[in-house]
């Protein structure tokens, strides 16, 4: 039996009935949720417990969506490019798509908001040089000789990709496709308030209705074999039609263009350096979804409900870290934690009354079956998300899927148990007080707080080999002793006063791409601020290719502070003398390979990278650097090729911030010897803990914030509390 | 004793002038030659062979050079890039320069000819905003806070680079510094023409001028510790006076700037892109310095003389492929054979009645000393030249240095006295002809013949970590069997017909290089003129990142005929299923490993190459391609990361030059089954040979012109001559 009560939400079906008040007595739990693919049992109704209930705003409603096809959710969609033969040519517009999950829209002018792009040299074909024939369903072009081609196209979503990922994944046979309707469309948005009321009046047992996000889905479009085709859980591609897009254009007082949303076949990824049109449209977007989802949980608050919203699926346009966000009036945000980037995803959204996390593994058949080991990814789960809980907690926990499934593996109910104690513990311990932060640090792109721990994500948390040596940092920083915040270039343009205060400023990723800024770094007032930032003791660590761009002699335009330059060539001629690896307050905890070399894992690392005359170098592989710092003026810089998170890295991240802000005389303050612990301090609690990250007993010496020091053992997994 | 004569150049010197009648009988000799360090012995003067003298058309007179001052060679130099603390910046011109080498001038008028540059905005920092202080060397520029600076200046080469290269090696005592005069302008031109015909006069004996190349040294510059600082043996800075450029600036009818000189300090560099400036600046040095060169081979025929250039030091202007250079009116070209592609940078050189090869090792003390193994560096270096000799001959070899050392090793003598042999053998056989190319292949960069078998070289054949990977493939070239084309992105843009007859094209090298091109391939002339070449059944080979420039959706723009693309963070969303590798019939003859893959030695190698849909993947390590193909049209497209030079991997490019040409079914012509042995027709000639390039003894197949073929045993390094 739990020792402590609440803050634990557990999913409950009609098969679970009494066992459900049993899970909910061990683990405290003080709310019941149904899930996708579950129903809530009227038994449960009046249990003392608060009771979620998923609402989908866009779907499960064929009926009209069949009676309203003009209003189905329409998504922008780009050809592959191909090379015209001759004169002419014909692309099939469907071809590579799932023919089921789309219909080419020809209802609204094809003129007007379809474009062929002539891609080899990036004009617009006049639309007298092509047309449509709907029943080949070819968009035929004439064509320069050998010169690319494009087609840009609006498409209505016959199946909403999360239903047909659900189906496909889980292999539903002879489900009816569920359509996805357009909110923000007059009739479906009329309807859809009546909606949600006659919803609300049909469950009065309901005291949560979770929006399982609110009108339009990221970006996600499947192939013939319905596999994946493209994915990017930030893409604004599918929150389109010809009806929003006029008032898009009456806002912004310039025409649309389908290329804002096509962006040559990259819809505007994250990775790309935004368009001053992609951003207008995604504030506008971000206004009217806010306006239209407040209308939603009026109605909720005025039915006397609580408005809860899933950060995912068809969450576009709810940006939580924006300002419109809190202008919506939700009570909760909930999410899926995949790690501590995510955790700090949810936990660090303002504007609402509590976040809640739902953990991982859910309680579906994948782990869940024979053979198993569900504590096992439950500990891995909670370990990793604990490091960020402990910086910024969120208010709850949950999880989700058919709890008859984990009722077969006690080992877990007997796991979860504990950790609903131990969350409760911390909660109570950190409540409302911000940890004590050792450094401000600011991590430094295009997207700034808009993307808030979700820099180099894709698909959520999801690993790529080009963003895990990137993401690492993010992971490493969300369980952290800094104040962490995430700066654009235009916070910088507009008031350079946003860096007074910050310790270091990082920037981090590939050349050219939105994590570095590329051509940003040519703006004399950002350069010139970031300049006198280092210049009068500020840290900067760059990253991978940091500052990148090449432009006046230069690939890191800041390379008079990196200390390091990347070879493309352009530099051969100039002799490279400087080759020497040097012991470093920074690598002072890696551990040294057989050849006396510090064994560092860079993951995907740099090629070409050579310091600069004056530069320390710390490591370098065949005369490649992956880790180098440089003094300028006051202030320093540090090179790092790539950092995959792990305990042994984020301890050199942490190392590097502190001798980056010449703080390196201030290691020993919470602090842990050992890098597989973690102190973390609430001064105004009058409380610190110290917590074993990994899952076997460690030893350590742990410092206090006055200094003074005392040895500890742990065991695995454990955390511990004291008094200041 | 040699069995034949002629066609071989040694090195004579005071102290061995018995041995050298000796030497010349064994080797067959039939020229003579001082070298720098060496005298001509009178006593040989009536000898039975040419006589060469080294002269030295630049240096070497410094009675002349210091009474005028003013007509010392100059080069431009930049400073490294500062950063402007305030409002004010000083930054002294000789740091990190050699001080004897240099001296700044400001006998010109230091506004007009020097550039201060703001490298932040790109701008040049207006003249009244700096000033120059002769007494402390220092410019002061008033500046804004943190914006980074440079001065470009011109100096003086009081000590000739190569003279000083020689003293710093060869440590040198007490030598007096070689000041390099400008024999361009008007005093020393005139002064020059006399010496030349006064040096004449004085070496009536000697029946070949041998020009250390002409005026203007390639770049090198030395560092404060006397340390190489800055080189590059094609670049052009050194080769600048205000009285050119005031000339320069008539013929252009533009305004010099010292920064078509200075180029951001990357110097014009072959990687670079070059600009119309750069491009009208060489080919103005090319048009002045044939008509200055002229002249003094005409007064070198006029006294009954041969001229022969070395190609090396001071060769900057006479680009030997260039059509300025036929008009100097040279007998002879020699340079230095470092490789197969070095021997082609000579053999290949129109316009001179004959060519000669310096072959390694020099006769000098670093390789002939006790427990030296000088037959090893012989045979290395001949065995790598005559692949390229058996394509196109040189018409003499020669050798270097100090003769008297190498008489101390009798096995050396031995050796050369065979390769003299064999060399005279295969100049008669191969004579006059042009031998069986299998296929026409054409290298496409900005550069086209200027740099015909230089491409990627910086400091002539040495390696750079960043160049093998590409070098290797011109290196595979120089001995296979095709006739290879240098073409430029500007040639076809001036008509497409030099495509006509090509069968395969290849672009090799980093992105936005001037190897690859960069926004060439924005050009739709460009761009469609290749694309329908392939499309009609041309070959497409592109190593490392062809075609590569960030434009309309595409990094690699002929992606559509290469099949892959890099990865640059902008295309993660979509998702990639084509990672199967396949058999070929390029990696027919690759070894396989023992995890059944094919072991290619991909040198550098490239990341983040993944393969479209419908590519051939052969080869790709941990999800990076590596080498694949595919089809255009009815041509072919294949995509290699880097091909560092090897047996192996010149068959590899050898199958992929065949199988991109459609061409694969004539393999077994003029063939050896064996890559470690080479098969080369003169058809005209009614002889082919079978040629060793091993130190080992090898077996193979040998396919004639018919497909008939026959099994052969060669001894290490054997060359046997058949007839047809």
């Amino acid at each position: 039996m739990s020792k402590t009560r609440g803050r634990v939400t557990i999913p409950t079906d009609l098969d679970v009935i009494s066992q459900t008040h049993e899970v909910m007595k061990r683990w405290g739990a003080d709310a019941v949720r149904d899930c996708d693919g579950t129903d809530f049992p009227t038994e449960l109704q009046e249990i003392d417990a608060k009771v979620y209930s998923t609402y989908y705003t866009t779907r499960k409603d064929n009926v009209w969506a069949n009676a309203n096809p003009d209003e189905i959710q329409q998504m922008y969609l780009m050809t592959p490019i191909y090379t015209a033969e001759g004169s002419s040519l014909s692309i099939t517009l469907m071809k590579g798509l799932y023919p089921d999950m789309l219909t080419v829209n020809c209802r609204d002018d094809i003129k007007r908001w379809w474009e062929v792009i002539d891609r080899t040299t990036g004009e617009v074909v006049p639309t007298e040089q092509w047309s449509y024939d709907d029943t080949t369903g070819d968009v035929t072009i004439a064509t320069v000789p050998f010169h690319d081609y494009t087609v840009s196209f609006l498409a209505y979503i016959m199946w909403d990709p999360v239903h047909m990922y659900n189906a496909v994944v889980n292999e539903w046979k002879d489900v009816e496709h569920q359509i996805t309707f357009d909110v923000r469309q007059p009739k479906t948005r009329a309807y859809t308030m009546e909606r949600i009321r006659k919803f609300i009046e049909d469950h009065p047992y309901v005291n949560v209705i979770r929006y399982t996000t609110f009108f339009h889905q990221f970006t996600l479009v499947f192939d013939e074999l319905a596999r994946e085709k493209y994915v990017d859980w930030y893409g604004y591609s599918a929150s389109v039609s010809p009806y929003i897009l006029e008032q898009f254009e009456e806002e912004v007082g310039y025409k649309f263009r389908a290329e804002f949303i096509i962006d040559q076949g990259y819809y505007n990824n994250n990775y790309r350096i935004p368009t001053k049109e992609f951003r207008d449209f995604q504030a506008f977007q971000r206004r009217e979804v806010a306006k239209l989802a407040k209308e939603m949980v009026d109605i909720t608050h005025e039915c006397g409900k609580e408005a809860m919203m899933f950060l995912g699926d068809h969450w576009i346009g709810t940006e939580p870290f924006m300002e419109e966000f809190a202008t919506i009036g939700l009570d909760a945000v909930v999410g899926s934690v995949g790690n501590g980037s995510t955790l700090r995803l949810i936990s660090d959204i303002p504007g609402v009354k509590y976040t809640e996390g739902r953990f991982l593994p859910y309680f579906f058949p994948d782990t869940f079956h024979e053979g198993g080991d569900p504590v096992k990814e439950a500990k891995v789960n909670w370990v990793t998300a604990r490091r960020a809980i402990l910086r910024k907690p969120i208010d709850r926990i949950g999880y989700g899927g058919y709890l008859k499934l984990a009722l077969d593996f006690p080992e877990f109910i007997d796991y979860v148990e504990s950790v609903t104690d131990e969350f409760r513990t911390l909660y109570d311990n950190v409540q409302g007080t911000t940890p004590y932060c050792v450094k401000t640090v600011a991590v430094l792109n295009c997207w700034g707080k808009m993307r808030a721990w979700g820099t180099h994500m894709v698909h959520h948390a999801l690993y790529y080999k080009q963003n895990y040596s990137y993401a690492g940092i993010i992971e490493a920083l969300s369980g952290a002793p800094f104040d962490v915040k995430f700066i654009s270039f235009d916070d910088i343009k507009q008031d350079a006063s946003i860096l007074d205060g910050i310790d270091v400023i990082l920037n981090i990723g590939d050349a050219d791409t939105a994590y570095t800024g590329g051509e940003w770094w040519l703006d004399t007032d950002i350069v010139t601020a970031v300049k006198k930032f280092v210049h009068e003791g500020g840290g900067f660590i760059g990253v991978g290719e940091p500052t990148a761009h090449q432009a006046n002699g230069r690939y890191f335009q800041l390379a008079n502070i990196l200390g390091v330059e990347e070879e493309r060539g352009f530099t051969l001629g100039y002799d490279k003398y400087n080759w020497d690896e040097h012991d470093h307050f920074i690598t002072a905890d890696c551990k040294t390979n057989s050849d006396g070399n510090k064994e560092i894992d860079f993951g995907e690392g740099k090629k070409n990278i050579f310091a600069l005359e004056g530069t320390t170098i710390l490591r370098h592989i065949d005369k490649e650097v992956q880790l180098a710092t440089n003094e300028f003026g006051s202030g320093r810089g540090v090179y790092i090729s790539g950092l995959p998170y792990s305990f042994e890295n984020s301890r050199l991240l942490y190392r590097a911030i502190l001798w980056s802000a010449n703080s390196d005389h201030e290691l020993n303050r919470w602090f842990s010897e050992n890098y597989n612990v973690e102190v973390h301090a609430y001064v105004k609690n009058g409380k610190y803990c110290v917590v074993n990250n990994t899952y076997e007993p460690q030893e350590t010496t742990v410092y206090r914030g006055d200094g003074s020091s005392f040895s500890l053992k742990l065991e695995a997994n454990e955390i511990k509390w004291y008094e200041i």
